[in-house]
């Protein structure tokens, strides 16, 4: 019950005169405002808990707000986890099914049951040394409830390596493409399937790369619609948007 | 009929051993290596018709691209008309259902009923001076089958704008977010709804905004997962991915 | 009084009992949270009235919006209005009194009286083409009700003629620094006051200056403590929060 | 006493005739020069020390400009000093009474009273990464002479979280608002207050966030009016500039 | 004869002894060492007439070095004279075999006859809107002598309609590449040939297109070996070394 | 045999008629789209094996790739080996004849015989601390067959070193010219030569300099025709392009 | 007589006690240090008067500040002004001498003599397109007293161009180096010679010539010594800092 | 003797006739030109030995170097000798006369003599972390023969320190003024004083500072005339720079 209706209660009752609940109105309306503002969030977080970016917190930070987040009844997914990280954080979640990916620097715990959509995410990276931030995009996917298939190496400075993949570009329902060098890729898969691609720019590469502008460029200026970006290196976010769209097409919102 | 196709029927008649269609595959292989991929990219174009990119083609060319469009088949959308532009085009494509929308400088010519998606679009602009580029996404949405509803002038700086919206941001199966100045309207977004968004920067801006470039990169380091971006100004690349995620909650592939 | 004020009314007049007032609790309290958010605004807006950004608005736009905000007894600044905006303009609002300086771009309309600030605003620019700017920031800050002094042409490359003006940087409660080409007049100043000084970087320059890059980066690395910048030409921000510093020196709230 | 007041004297008393005076008068005056300089500075600098900017300075000179501050009688704040030069610094003032924050990097010496403001200072910042910054602009308000109220983690993805801080919001003076990644808060809060607000870009982010070039953009281009920006990861400025606006309030300059 | 070869046969004629030969060498090496080089660049320019870069000429000049050119029984070829320039220069030429093109903004003049070699050299470009860059590119390339095929609209976005010309890349001893938006083809191509392949980003885009730097970093990112580039919208540089290549598939140097 | 072949077969033996074959025409049309495309690249691969990218691949990777390589007959050039990489690289291909250039961070695996070209790469670079690069360069071009004559320490800023190399300048059919700092030397060799000129800029320099991006910019604005750019450091680009520019002069495409 | 000197004589002839002379100082202090600093400025203005930056004054300002330097008995020059606007300032102006160079877009009225140095100021630029900016330091040289020879169109893509003006590199006491496009004219000039060399930047150029960055990035990293940058097109400041250098040479300061 | 000089001889002793002269005078040509060009940068590298670049070389480099410089007569500078490599050097010039400066990266010896010039270049520098580069500077013109006065912590946030150095500033011929953060130091001197004024931004800041382009970008832009730049943290530019000016006024060219 809300500050409001506490008061509803009160002035029906005859405990407070409407005047009375009028001047203590503001400050109840205030703090009111931040629960509306929550209970319009909470069906948005539901089924879908908030991710732990791993990067410049502590250890001890990260185990906390995992533990906190379990405790709640979600499953923890926590990006940029380095190898180093993890040993540490390691012993402070003993005990938990811990699914750590070194590659990808991802942490997974998740005790309870995922959602499985019934339509497929293609992840698409063009080169092997993408392979990290497509994996994160994959292992992102999986952890909301996609099916997923990663293909490496599929590059278009040998366009037949994904052309062979051309299956697959037909089966899937959302693709997310990595790539980094010239970012080409999302261009031409874009021009090869009906399906929504999400781009992510990586920062391999030098020199006029520019630790993936370069690439993150490219892709904006793509001319093949359909496509959307994000941010360099960005695996989780597009893995996560990656599950919501999949979502929609076994008719669950977002 | 493909080629490799007419060689099977010549074979299969006598008029062609294997041998002899074996010695002339190599030149009809790189035919049909085209043809092939046209085939694949036959279905993405269904229903779903190459537009028209406006900015550098004479009105000729644009007239003529379209009736090649119209004598196919198919809808026509061209972006990036201007009002001088369409006066000129206008009378070379007179008698035919001419829909221009000025602001949004985009021409559709629609004879063919168009599907109908069940599910929703919100368009959502932060300034008036952005409602060009959202009116741009909310006709380029429509066109493809998408029902839009556009709500203008919900930026961040008065956020009682947008969360008197509150309604339109639940029932909206996908939604377009269009920023120019400084670009925070979809993350506030994203962090209020649970279906993807789709941000569009915009030149409305001057100084620091250096053309679009600032709310480009704010919509890509959102701290808010289940955004990607587009182009700046790109509102026809946003309406038409908007469409191809929306038709996914209807069971329709991209 | 608020929708949910209207409840309180009915409930406690027995129109509406508690169960049937909180069913109808969620759509009131998402309008309300509007309604609060706009109550929360209605404060920061009181004497403060909302500015009409010119650029890209049609000259019916501007003149609609401006009898909109006179009908609703406030004041009106309106900014980047250019001389022909302004021309056009100016018949949409005949009658009004009309208060436009063409340098400054701005046009305001004064009906109601302004407050009066006991402490002074000085506004500062290093070069004559620099005065444009300078004057939007000094006409600004008196809309809002500081007294302003302007000094023009006190630019670092003749330092005596800022140094001949000690007085004014003495007296100043708040200082509003204006400067192109290399932009290193807020530096100097603010190495000389104890006042709050707000840098505006402007666009007069050419080649390495970048469009106003040069000053503003300038700006921003200051050595010199107790500067904050605004954006390129901005005169009409960096007026604003002049006048909103000045006015705490009064014991009024920004 | 200056060196042309002792000038008037030996001229008074005759020791000087006026035609000798004036014929020194040039290596005075350019003397004096500074000195009226310092004049006009000493005031601007009571009971504002000057900080000591401690990156790319050895731990000696720290101590050593430390102790000649505390000699002058002032209190001594030093920013950017790392744990690891703390270590090397702390032998080097034993004794003193030194008050360190490891996350805020900043050192703080006072054994002279500071003086208590009495308007607030709020700090918020966007996420708990943004913290150390968002502390180096609470401990440096503080420490001239400002309360401050700090609030972490009210990110604009999550906006129920500042909005439930709203009582804060009103109750500030001035607020410093902190934030990496989009730097879209400054801009939500700033629509929110009359109060000035102060933009803090930080470093927190990756890929697209261009080391806080995208937060600095953003803030800069800011559609609400009354923020201005310091640069990036400037806590301390923004901590100084917040006192000396909060200083206004209590009647004191700058 | 150089002027050293003029005083070795007064020498040998005992008009100068060696001392007064050595006295006046100074003077006349300075001069030599320009003769020199341009004996050095005299084989370099023999066949392949200096460009008229017409950008920022007046008519006048372009026509007068033009007649220069020809007087020196060389072929002329101006680049950047846009069909305002053209219709100036025009009757300042008149008599002479003018061959405008005003897409590609080149005039060339071709009284003598121009080798003829045996590759052929292809010029791609990815949609319409290049065509101006690529025509330049083509048409420079002919001037020098290569036979040029040019395939209009084969973008990454279609694959098919680039893998429909493979009989064109396989028989191209040299190509040029034109892309502009997201510049991708370049890359592809080079994935599908073993010739060089010279890359031509374009200024057609918009937004993070940055007036061709998307398609520039692109290309210099490539992850395909064998792609060099030249500057935006240079098709002259790319058509003069396609052509200085072609030349040496014939033996013919650079 | 492809799979369309085989079809071909089974038809003319009557196994399947011409319908039964169109009817599984798609998938196997699909599978061959990639076996065509692999068709196309074979012979650009034949003789010009895929390098091995070593920048963030593990040891084992590089080792297992070298080793796939060798086993399909093909030598191995690897690029971006440090000398610790190169050091665990070692004892996993012991036996193999390693040729490590430290400088050049390429490990090339010859056993192949290699062509022997008859035409002449020179590699030119400004300063000894381009050499790295330029030696990159000329152990790539020698490792594809080019004979190379490389020219150190031939800087702009001593033009008489240049120039002192005049027959090197005569003698090659194609030159890549390496430079950092200001690039200037491609533009003054290309304005020296009739050859074609690979431009290499390195990274080589400070601040203004911006890691290579300065010399990358003067050398794409060369006023010297005949001049194409690759990527920043870029040597081993530069040596491939060049010894396919070489094959040409033989006859040998690309 | 400084306020300061008129406290003296009132002193010594009693009209002041010492102690009221001490009570008036610090405003008379005040004004004097602007007096001060203006005494310090004097001698540097002396024979150098201030120039007019004609860039965004009205022709009537520059006709006004014109007549009141003329008053002052200064010669002026007036940079900037464009053709248009000369025909402007013309009439203002009748009866003075005159003289104006359109190239240029310098307006210099010299009724004074001006000082002829005995050392040449030699001013090269690499293409003719650079010439009005050569154009602009070479007069603004001469105006300042410096002899001046200008070599135009000695690029560095034919260098025997450059090296057939030895005579002139080794008898000029300055240079001035003007370039667009790639700018490496500074660096090979500055490789010749022992004189301080001016380098400027054009912005004549295309694509990745960024408007004049890239030869002003080139000229900053030149690997060269004894170079210095001014601005982009900054042909004034050249002309102006070559006099002063030239100046020397006399035994005249600056 | 030049080899054309010898042929001279040879012409005028009958040992070669002019015919055969002429028949070898091409290789002659060729190398002379090297001679010449050698001969004419002769004058210029008397008294101004080329300097040793640190950066990137081994320490046997610099010491092999070294000795070839000693050698041939010259004294030897070292820039960028980190405190590191100095250690390794050291041992290899054992028994020299090394001067090294570790703050400023520098290592001289000089067993000649070095000329002394009559005039000052004073050194400024705006911060002391700024020291290290002023320090290169200054040592650097020490080195070639100028009197050098560094004045340290003069930066404009204090201008009472820079005044009080007007002495200094008036007895410079020459002025090298340094300066991080903002930059804005070199157009406050250069309004204060006539001489040339070489400004040299330094790397130190942080932020919107960019590595040093802040400072780079507003010296560019200085309001002031009389001011040319070097590259950010170009310490010995700026002194070889300042020398070459200095000399002048002794009548020392270049």
């Amino acid at each position: 019950m809300s500050a409001v209706e506490r008061l509803f209660e009160a002035v029906a009752r005859g405990e407070l005169s409407p005047a009375e609940a009028a001047a203590r109105l503001p400050e109840v309306e205030l703090a009111q405002l931040g629960d509306a503002a929550l209970d319009l969030a909470r069906e948005a977080r539901r089924g879908r808990p908030e991710a732990i970016y791993g990067e410049g917190k502590t250890p001890d930070q990260v185990a906390r707000i995992a533990r906190r987040l379990l405790e709640a009844g979600q499953n923890v997914i926590a990006t940029r986890i380095s190898a180093e990280a993890f040993r540490e954080v390691e012993p402070l979640l003993a005990g938990l099914p811990l699914d750590y990916a070194e590659d990808a620097r991802l942490l997974r715990i998740m005790p309870r049951p995922v959602p499985r959509r019934s339509g497929l995410v293609a992840v698409l990276c063009a080169g092997t040394t993408d392979l990290p931030v497509a994996r994160e995009a994959a292992l992102t996917a999986e952890f909301h409830g996609s099916p997923v298939e990663l293909a490496a190496d599929v590059g278009v400075a040998g366009l037949h390596r994904l052309l062979g993949r051309s299956d697959l570009l037909r089966r899937a329902r959302v693709l997310v493409v990595v790539a980094g060098m010239e970012g080409a890729l999302p261009s031409v898969v874009a021009g090869l399937v009906k399906a929504p691609v999400i781009a992510v720019p990586t920062s391999v590469g030098y020199g006029a790369h520019l630790g993936g502008v370069a690439p993150l460029l490219t892709m904006l200026s793509s001319c093949a619609p359909g496509i959307a970006v994000v941010n360099i290196d960005n695996g989780f976010g597009a893995g996560y948007l990656a599950d919501a769209i999949n979502a929609l097409g076994d008719g669950v919102a977002g």
